[in-house]
């Protein structure tokens, strides 16, 4: 499926699945809505997956990393080679994305979209490198335009094989110095906000080097002008490829109708992107948190999501989204497991 | 160990172990702090165990059953048998507390402690039945004093034998039609608020028979006049059992040094009489949620703690601090099995 087949593929999500995943809710042993955002979350599912009765989905979270050019502005507290130094740390297990989704129980699969460093052939790494780092958005664009669509045509790709593997919820992760630049200038032109509103401290710079960051972000948003109605402009001349990569994903989940799960800021920015390829993604989006990154809860608000978790977390990698995953799971448990009043044999309300 | 015996045997939570754990989570392969949350629970779990590379915790979750007297004054929008007959789905395991603990890895233990109903030996429930539901406390005082402590003693001896068979982590839940009643009116004494600022809707009553509620409470406050300086004056006064056992089981817990995970606002009730006891309870509690519940916020503020969800579930049961449990348990898991930057090659931070 190329990229414009999945944007042309979205279709709205199934009202009479929600409706009827509702009643069912309803005749649970407990007061009715008493499981709060759990009971909203299995009625999301369903509507998204169109089952009626799903088993617990299988969980699969894609990690993109690459680099940017744009670190060469001074925006991270650390340097460039910690991507390519994270991303032998994920596939050692040793990062926190793989203690929290072995926690959860999901599978990690982590992608070299740009990373900006030459690997020896290592095993689990997917090899989707399409150039070695993106250039500095501060001076020109970040890519070319059919490279941020080849891009999202990886992400759908894999999406798909997710997908046929019979994974029933998606996760988002990403590991890329100098992401939150990037994400900040995106959710400043998608939502239409200052970049100061939208522009935080990322790994721990201190509020002088926050300031500096802003400047360059305003510098690169008046060099470029991108066109807010024209998502992929946006996305090649900001970048970055692991946030295309992402993009397209979300793309594919939506178009395969497999729930996906947001991390943080950076996954935030890519959900911006795909809403602009096609806005019924919208619809197939779960936020897992509300990330410390001040931008995160404006593209939030913009995307209309309610994060299920406030955790203070500002990690990325995917780390929110496999806690927020593992809510998912326990919400459809709710829906399969639990006994309703009359098996149970208990009686309902008096009043 | 009885009741005094584990009052007077509570000590401060290790500090220095804190201090510790904080210096092992800043040598991990993340910015410092970027765990949020995470990384506040494993140090508080630290200190509360005073263990500096902590097993991940097996989980235990007690949920304790009785029946409320002032159930006749038409406060709950449920028959009173609802408790009896959620028992039995218990044991079952199809309600929502065995789901959740399911999918967490918790284990669930159910306790009669003043159910108003004879079971037969039913496999699985422990019995430990001081009463067939409290009286009305509208009428007279829930319970004698001397139950009241009875009661808390089979909560101490209960957190002991989770203690004893190696349990790091211990939930707290319950079942009781009636029970927010209790709970609001241990609320108004224990905090010093009106009723009508800590009574919500319980089970799902409508505004109309929330003031008759709240006018049921006022006069049983009036009646009784229980002196909140005298925890178990309060407990006896207006009960019920199941909160009497929740307070003795977190005051063990905490003579234990072992973490206990509150539920929602009846745990958070009992929390207060707990703490009423022994101030020092309060370093030993981890708030899983904020209840939909409104005199919940209140006693939360009041306790000082920082609920870690806030999913809208107003089930109870132990429902919430089974959410809350697994992500101590992933907390754990941070510390304990993330790479360190020297381990993992990951160059430090550069500004």
């Amino acid at each position: 499926m190329t990229l414009q087949e999945a944007i042309a593929s979205v279709r709205n999500i199934d009202d009479s699945a929600a409706a009827e995943t509702q009643r069912r809710l309803d005749r649970l042993t407990k007061p009715q809505g008493s499981l709060g955002r759990l009971e909203e979350l299995a009625v999301r599912y369903c509507a998204m997956t169109g089952e009626r009765k799903p088993a617990v989905p299988r969980g699969i979270l894609y990690t993109f990393a690459a680099d940017h050019g744009v670190v060469d502005e001074g925006v991270s507290a650390y340097p460039r080679d910690v991507t390519a130094q994270m991303v032998r740390n994920f596939l050692r297990g040793g990062a926190g994305v793989n203690v929290l989704a072995r926690h959860a129980g999901i599978e990690v699969r982590v992608v070299d979209i740009g990373v900006a460093h030459d690997f020896e052939v290592l095993p689990g790494l997917l090899d989707r490198k399409l150039m070695k780092s993106t250039r500095n958005m501060a001076r020109e664009a970040a890519m070319p335009r059919d490279i941020a669509e080849r891009a999202c045509a990886i992400g759908v790709d894999l999406a798909a094989a997710a997908a046929g593997e019979g994974a029933g919820l998606i996760g988002t992760g990403e590991m890329g110095i100098g992401n939150t630049t990037a994400s900040a200038a995106i959710t400043a032109v998608m939502t239409g906000s200052v970049a100061d509103s939208v522009t935080g401290r990322g790994t721990g710079i201190d509020e002088r080097a926050r300031q500096a960051k802003v400047e360059v972000i305003e510098r690169a948003l008046a060099f470029h002008r991108p066109d807010p109605t024209d998502a992929m402009d946006v996305l090649a001349k900001i970048g970055g490829l692991e946030i295309a990569g992402l993009a397209g994903l979300i793309v594919g989940c939506a178009a395969f109708r497999v729930p996906v799960v947001l991390d943080g800021f950076i996954a935030g920015a890519a959900a911006l992107i795909a809403c602009g390829l096609q806005p019924r993604c919208r619809q197939y989006l779960i936020a897992a948190h509300r990330s410390v990154e001040q931008g995160h809860d404006v593209l939030l608000k913009h995307l209309q999501l309610n994060p299920l978790l406030d955790l203070e977390l500002r990690l990325g990698e995917g780390t929110g989204a496999c806690l927020g995953m593992g809510l998912v799971q326990a919400s459809v448990k709710i829906l399969t497991e639990m006994a309703t009043f009359g098996e149970a044999g208990v009686s309902e309300r008096s009043s």
